[in-house]
């Protein structure tokens, strides 16, 4: 039987994410499984992270299984993933052979890396994710990358379900905020996808040079036409507010400034507008407002509009342990 | 029902304290309680730690529950501790934010923070662990501030009350000590205020200029009138420490000097005579030699004081498991 | 009775390691023992490491025990491991007092550091590993020292054992291997220490000047003669790769160039040809191929060698898990 990773949202057909959302409800709550009982997950860190590392320790104990955290940088060598390299340089291990050893003792793997090199193209491959997926025998979980971040986008869908119910042709509109250092697109290519994937009539707003990465908008949009969903794009925010059931806010770097976020700097000096307000909120059909947190509050969203009653950001943080208690389940059960 | 915090020594009334007391002795040596069964303690890390992290992880093991050791500086995002601030700056997250999100995942969470900026009004005021008490719906203990260390004072009254019986009119000194480096008063201030709540004659002796917080020293002073104890402060070693039954050693740094430390080592190079040696204890009854450590061996006190049969400094730190064990059980019980 | 240490693979005698090999295979598997039910191991780190803390962390749960993991150079205070020193200078605690303090907090205590000064006299006298042995009173385990690495080298012994079942008169050869920067002596002298005390054929291939520590080389030659076994140096690889049953690879720094590593790098620049191809291989008994890893591909050995089917390294790797269940227990039991 081969093993079953987690890397993209796109990993998850419609009935597979159907299933562990209802998955997700099942397990809500309860904390004294035994799911993973004699099991353990290593959670490998390249990043900063709060609700992801702790999340997935917190699913784990409930799930009765251990957590083992690895911060990258500080804790173990630096791994080569390229194949066939003579490894003279700075990397001490090989991918290849620290996968095999972690497969000899963990029973699923996490990944956070959130790249950001001079060359988008780099990092849009995701490298040591892909070599680890590629050489360990047991399931990757990708934790946040460059392109992805596919736990947080089912707690997302796990939010917009107990708060909507039928999520088939409600409106989800995801806005571009602001943010002083340019942000990785991985919430929004993820959360874009499974919307699509459950037929929700999609927006995306976002200031004219801030295309989301092509390939994924392609999937995102077949899976739009599977579904009977919709997708478009819109240049503005309050056409992309108007009438929404869902305002998703989150920043994101634009690939053309990917090698110079000094530039990407001054050209949102004149974007200061993307802000949510009150007044944003008011064109919205009575939207819940969501973003994935950590968020820049009076940048991104105004005080109001984050802690009005619309708000669920709480209840996205709080269903990240059990979607990823059904994750968990699903890939390892 | 409102959640309870333990930010203080001063948060603990003289029942309650004693009721911790107790509690403590009936924790001793119990490995494999219930108590926390299922859940999950955060911790907080901003500052290095060895006694405080290993004993709350251990306490909270030998509860049955689970512990997050998070070195918050490497490991999340900077924190904005204050309200309706444009947050464009180096702080990605609001406490307010953290404190939810944390507060759906862990069922209490200890904070250490001792904070040395330039200002000792900015730093006293502990801004960052009273934003986390005042957003979060769990338990906040303090695990060490700049002002405070109610932990480690519960397990000093442990480590006493065992070897003195009863507290209530023994002698009791506080001797500042020196040190390369200007230290917190958090320990000291803790232990003053449940030494002085148990009704012991307490003296402070330290050298002119290093006085303590004088908000805590009233209420220091206050609970020792309610409890029929005493206060005095000396500015001389022999002095504090003749007659005292326990002789207590450590360095703090001074207010004056706050924004100065390099004026406060010039300063100390007259005070080498604070050191305690076996001729500061025969002037004591003889006294326990206590000290929170760490401790500088041949600075604070010679070995031979610190190696005497009348040291309790690993009973001190032992005490902390049991201690914190019995803190647990009184907060989230 | 006396606490055990394991600090030197010469702490085991050969009756001893061959009880541990036959309860590693009785420990293979077994996820969910009480062997160290409510009981914590603390492990400190004052170097990187993947397969030493996943593999003890993972032993210690599935034995029924909990770990704690402290990076030293971030998380606890400098220590000092000399007597009757002044404390003034950065070292906050003495060695004394934490190994005392960690006594009473958990059960036994791993120690990492690979140290490397300018004076290999002082390195190699491992004082800070020594200092806590002797001052706690709780179990050592050396997780990896500059002369030493018994953990490392008991699985290497299982790893063989499960291969070529009896070792006496086997053929064993340890092979330098080139490295950008000088690595330590331990996995090298721990494995033929062993080796030898099984009656092991034992040939160490390294250039000139690349001599390993004499005393322990006079421990191996010593235990070689006990057990029957043979012990010999050469200096050419393929010498030393011809017959053998084991080839096992691994770098080392020089003694002579401890305190100049530009110098050793130079030097170096003429010992390309001590990588392990598949010619090497060629030479050897259908040898297997061992290394301790982290292992530089292409450079200590070609991929062709490091993937072939008499590679073990992963088998090293995992019997890391259950040897050092088999230790815990056999220490701590």
């Amino acid at each position: 039987m081969s093993k079953r990773d987690l890397l993209s949202a796109s990993d998850l057909g419609r009935e597979e994410l159907e299933n562990i959302l209802e998955l997700t409800e099942q397990m809500r709550g309860k904390r004294n499984t035994k799911v993973l009982d004699g099991r353990t997950i290593g959670l490998l860190f390249f990043n900063r992270s709060l609700r992801t590392r702790v999340s997935f320790e917190v699913a784990t104990v409930q799930l009765g299984g251990h957590c083992i955290n690895i911060f990258a940088d500080k804790e173990i060598y630096d791994m080569e993933p390229e194949d066939q390299v003579v490894m003279d340089g700075k990397a001490e291990e090989h991918v290849k052979d620290a996968a095999h050893t972690l497969s000899r003792y963990v029973d699923a793997l996490g990944i956070r890396q959130l790249r950001r090199t001079e060359s988008w193209e780099m990092d849009r491959h995701e490298l040591l994710l892909h070599s680890y997926a590629e050489h360990a025998n047991i399931p990757i979980i990708n934790l946040e990358s460059t392109l992805e971040h596919p736990c947080q986008a089912v707690a997302d869908m796990v939010t917009m379900k107990r708060n909507l119910l039928n999520l088939k042709g409600r409106k989800f509109t995801l806005a571009w905020s602001d943010n002083p250092k340019p942000k990785n697109m991985g919430p929004c290519h993820s959360v874009l996808t499974l919307a699509a994937t459950l037929g929700m009539d999609v927006t995306i707003a976002h200031p004219l040079g801030f295309e989301l990465d092509e390939e994924i908008m392609t999937t995102v949009n077949a899976r739009s036409e599977d579904s009977g969903g919709s997708l478009r794009v819109v240049n503005d925010l309050a056409e992309g507010a108007r009438g929404t059931d869902v305002l998703y806010s989150r920043s994101w770097g634009a690939v053309k400034y990917w090698n110079d976020p000094e530039r990407e700097a001054m050209v949102k000096r004149s974007l200061k507008s993307w802000l949510i307000d009150k007044e944003t909120m008011d064109l919205t059909n009575n939207a819940l407002f969501m973003h994935p947190l950590p968020l820049r509050r009076n940048v991104a969203a105004s005080d109001e509009v984050v802690d009005s009653p619309r708000s669920v950001i709480y209840d996205q943080a709080e269903n990240r342990v059990h979607a990823q208690k059904a994750i968990l389940a699903h890939l390892m059960g």
